[in-house]
């Protein structure tokens, strides 16, 4: 048995699972935030006792000291040496890493030089595990990547119709996110099916407030909706997904704003929140779409793009045999799952709306006679980082 | 019997045919070139008499002038008088136009308001309209928009999750062009097929050096491929189709370009161009394609990215009962519609090789027991244009 740490990192924050390994049960999970400001907050849950303290965390060398103390304190560890191995998320490996990887300097390195693809992330990721290594410098580290998984892409599908110098100087291309919860729900739906994953053309739909689709062919990503960066795609909570380039220097024209200016709109104003006027928030926005027209024009869209992206995938695959659902839409939303199912029976698809009406566990949701078939399986990035950390550490 | 003009009127390039209504019958057809600089080009065919004459041609309204002349001269008509009407293409009628329309003083001004949406076309368009109305100021005429046919697309389909102000104070929706054709191709195909349109859904593909994919739902556009302008959808010629917007900031922070020059490239210096590193003609790349790797893959994007949008709109349409090819390439390229219809076998499309070895001529494709049909339909704006002229005038 093994104890392992699944981090997810972010500038101000961290969030952490301590599952057992191999059974993937979760001894504790948690959150610190408001890392080096005031009233930080820890938050942490140990076989259903929930404690919650607030104290000024400078950095997270100090929040990682206070949660090794929180775990021992707690019991479910007896001393740090407990730990045997802690898998880290890291949003954008680039086109380095296919997959997880044991954490090296050399890695390090390679993390931070990507890091202009991911300004945001990566830097957050990397404080996350610098600050283990300091603490727990002899046990062994992996980096679990978003992009990882869609890295097997063919150059059709990863490359845009761009001058050439853009791919190969400036690393422009298509690299997908959410890989990580893709792949988490590929390989569970092929042993839902009880088929080979090789044998099997998937459509994954992660739909939570960020939302993209992949297509997985043979247990590999051949195409996904995002982009180079997750602003491209599908409509989301505040992201536009795609729209015409030519719109940005139109927008920036009218409004004065720079280009940066304009995309930081198409990332934080736009989607959901800029349909409905009012919401991000699919629950919100559900509520009010039977009184509220353009609540409803919301959801309308957001399924819409989502069932075209379903129609492109099984044509680029020659079909598909299953459609996954999975993220706090896909798992828990019947409504947004009938709108995007609708009208697929020309493509094998046959679903039952009493099988739909469920909310947050793995339930095939198609008719028994559907040649296609349809599963809501909820996503574990923790557990699959769990998984690759075992495997490599 | 009517004589109707049919215009499409460039910068420094006017366009004609002189078709007889309602026999749809060509009688002369020509190009006047390099209006307004030296050593302009005038060339005419009557009745397979091709002629060609330089001269210095100082604006459109003189261009007119040589035209009727060189009508009246071959002797296809007497004299202006046997002009019974005179329909202009016009490339934008913003939100104003969902059909063709007579010209009059406010149909003019219209079009000139939204020229800020075709800032290229619609000026020259207007150019045309005002030298024919000099010259003959007794002939009706009309105004034919690419956008029109695209004017019934729903609000969920025409409008980017952007917020709402973009699309009522600056116009921001996606438009459409090519509409011309697409409506051209969607009536003829009923015909052929011989079933009312308002009882068909079509997917049409108008691919030549431009290239946009319509869904045409009871005789009605409800989405097409290309937004806001024609950059967006497919990889076409030289312009990338869709990309992650927040590319354009990344690009211009390294290439130290403005949006406007980025946006440029995406328009002239992208798509199979860039993909080939060679050529935007598709005919130079089928060529090549066998020997020159980048080559084979732009053909392969190319056909990849139009295959896809075939998918989504089937999903969108809840299926569909006939594909047609138009334009250059949709026409004459038995290499790309093969790429384009192979593996689309799973939403009822059966093709037939043999008939697919097919060029520029009206053929059904698909075998007798698909599903769905497949038809290779040559576009004609000019009789769709002289349609609308003779139905308007």
């Amino acid at each position: 048995m093994k104890n392992v740490l699944a981090i997810n990192a972010g500038s101000s924050s961290l969030k952490f699972q301590l599952i057992q390994m191999p059974e993937e049960k979760v001894s504790a999970i948690g959150v610190i935030e408001r890392i080096g400001l005031d009233n930080s907050i820890f938050k942490m849950e140990v076989n259903g006792n929930k404690e919650k303290s607030i104290s000024d965390i400078p950095n997270h060398g100090v929040a990682v000291q206070l949660l090794l103390k929180a775990l021992t304190d707690s019991g479910v560890i007896k001393s740090f040496q407990e730990i045997d191995a802690v898998g880290h998320r890291v949003v954008h490996g680039g086109e380095y890493f296919s997959d997880s990887v044991l954490i090296t300097d050399e890695v390090i390195q390679t993390i931070e030089n990507v890091s202009e693809l991911a300004p945001l992330h990566n830097p957050a990721n990397l404080t996350g595990i610098r600050a283990f290594q300091e603490i727990l410098p002899d046990v062994p580290m992996v980096a679990v990547f978003d992009t990882a998984f869609h890295q097997s892409m063919p150059k059709s599908s990863y490359l845009y119709s761009l001058p050439k110098n853009y791919y190969t100087e400036y690393g422009i291309r298509k690299y997908g996110f959410h890989g990580t919860s893709h792949k988490f729900v590929s390989e569970r739906a092929a042993e839902l099916i009880g088929t080979p994953i090789e044998d099997l053309r998937l459509i994954t739909c992660h739909i939570g407030n960020g939302a993209s689709v992949t297509a997985v062919e043979g247990g590999k990503s051949i195409d996904t909706s995002m982009g180079f960066t997750p602003l491209a795609g599908v409509t989301m909570g505040t992201r536009s997904g795609d729209i015409d380039p030519a719109l940005i220097p139109y927008i920036m024209d009218k409004t004065g704003k720079t280009a940066d200016e304009v995309v930081h709109v198409l990332n934080k104003e736009s989607g959901m929140l800029a349909l409905s006027g009012f919401s991000s928030d699919l629950r919100d926005i559900e509520e009010r779409a039977a009184s509220d027209e353009r609540a409803e024009l919301a959801l309308t869209v957001f399924a819409e793009r989502i069932h075209q992206f379903i129609g492109s995938y099984a044509a680029k695959m020659s079909g598909v045999d299953a459609i996954i659902f999975t993220a706090g839409v896909g798992e828990n939303s019947d409504v947004v799952r009938e709108k995007i199912l609708t009208g697929l029976e020309f493509m094998g698809v046959y679903w039952d709306p009493k099988l739909n009406n469920v909310r947050g566990k793995e339930q095939f949701i198609n008719y028994p006679h559907s040649p296609v078939k349809v599963i809501v399986i909820p996503t574990n990035e923790e557990v699959m980082i769990a998984r690759d950390t075992v495997r490599l550490s």
